[in-house]
């Protein structure tokens, strides 16, 4: 956990008095991806947990576990190795932020195009439809057909108990989130980053290297808000449910109908909205009018 | 502002009593960025002030306003034409969610390879230190010699100022927003999104067209967290100081640290944190222990 905070001298002010003071920030430093040698993201995340953070963005892109024609449990593991690349720095050193990942024989490479998010197939023109098309047309699990069922109160529970397992943000108050809980509200797994994407792609890479994909009956719990990409790599994870702290987007609404994810915002105290597949949370139901 | 928000049906559950109602959601769709008819960046944004959206990240990225020798004003626009690809449909409709750019005669095409985000340059291996020495190579102004003053009182009045102007944030609570102020705290332009990075391009964006770069003498207020991506599209806007409600990461203090740039995060009441530039901010000098 070495470089997960950092400590730097800072300057507090309060009603006009300056005092000067050490303070721990949650670190941020650039990772690379590469896949067969050839770079295929960078992005900006808290050190730890680099390995997990690659395979879940590999489930997230669709380059492993995405789309059989019989939508089964993986059988066989598609990644060979992950390693950080030595040498990547001009004086031979390793600077433990370029990783190079090894498929393994007989699963495609990836695409590297700027396009690539999930646009290529497309010829739609970039609207929101093309988008939900897309996650469809590539996840290899159905979340629809999931049988979890949720209760108010475990759902309540999580805010709490995803914050009581966020070790680094009690020191730095600046980190992500993400938590996977099974239907009792029993955690599995927490992880933090800088961004919010990271700490979801560290989940779900945690899971694949413990074989529990898909995650049915999961849900997931996130700090903040709720992105369309956010619901997309819950799909592409085959997680049933999304919970989330605050709003979530229209568009992460939209995605989730489609794909019968249950998707709940504003989780707080013993209130939440729920959005989207409230069938699973019996209680959930609204009388009619 | 048609496509900004979205009405959805919603289940509100609160101690255990479900009730459907309408409710407000943030608009969130993929914005695709051209230059010259190739891809750039796809980028999940609020629609509204799309232009200004990429114009602000063609200033990021420092295809615009980049490095010149002498570090003056620009003097041209470089940009000659910016508008949605009609077209870009199947059956030929605007999705508006397609932009092409047009640069002026002389201005070099962007890199736009996964690699481009101000790696390329570096034989480093892609540790933070080369992130820090690229930002610094191509950024065109130098807002360590920018004479802006502030007054804690004038910083501790921002947050409030941008939460009023945050005019789709009341109806969503969805939404990241960005400020521009002068050093007497009066504001120029606000700007909200989904992604924070897109409510700052905008601002920046807006300030292009308006001929104010660079943005000497301004603060940038932001509604969550400072990371090293904030920090650095200010000092490619030529911002002296980046005001934000939450924690900055280690990255983003390193930069500032690096490029003179005051950074101030948790401000709070009439608390703060200062992390570099604390010249700039008289009352800030700790009292010598």
């Amino acid at each position: 956990m070495g470089r997960v905070t950092s400590r730097y001298r800072v300057v507090r002010m309060a009603d006009g008095v300056a005092t000067a003071r050490p303070d721990s920030l949650a670190a941020e430093e650039p990772l690379e991806i590469r896949v067969a040698g050839r770079a295929l993201t960078v992005t900006m995340r808290t050190p730890g947990n680099d390995f997990d953070l690659a395979r879940g963005f590999l489930v997230s892109e669709g380059v492993v576990a995405a789309d059989s024609p019989e939508r089964v449990p993986i059988t066989r593991p598609e990644l060979a190795a992950i390693r950080y690349c030595a040498g990547a720095t001009a004086d031979g050193a390793n600077s433990y932020n370029v990783l190079d990942v090894v498929l393994a024989d007989g699963v495609p490479l990836p695409d590297v195009s700027v396009e690539r998010n999930f646009y290529t197939t497309s010829s739609c023109g970039l609207c929101g439809k093309a988008s939900l098309e897309a996650v469809r047309t590539i996840s290899r699990w159905r979340v629809d057909r999931d049988p979890l069922r949720l209760n108010a109160a475990t759902i309540s529970s999580l805010p709490e108990k995803l914050r009581a397992a966020q070790r680094v943000f009690d020191r730095t108050g600046g980190l992500h989130a993400a938590a996977l809980f099974d239907a009792n509200g029993d955690l599995w797994c927490v992880r933090e980053d800088v961004g919010r994407h990271n700490a979801v792609d560290k989940v779900v890479g945690w899971a694949l290297d413990q074989r529990r994909l898909p995650l049915s009956g999961t849900t997931l719990m996130v700090s903040g808000r709720a992105s369309f990409e956010l619901v997309q790599k819950a799909v592409m994870a085959g997680i049933p449910a999304l919970a989330a702290v605050s709003a979530p987007s229209s568009l992460a609404v939209d995605l989730a109908r489609e794909m019968g994810l249950t998707l709940i915002g504003f989780v707080r105290g013993s209130s939440m909205n729920v959005y989207s597949a409230v069938e699973r949370i019996p209680s959930g139901e609204p009388l009619p009018c």
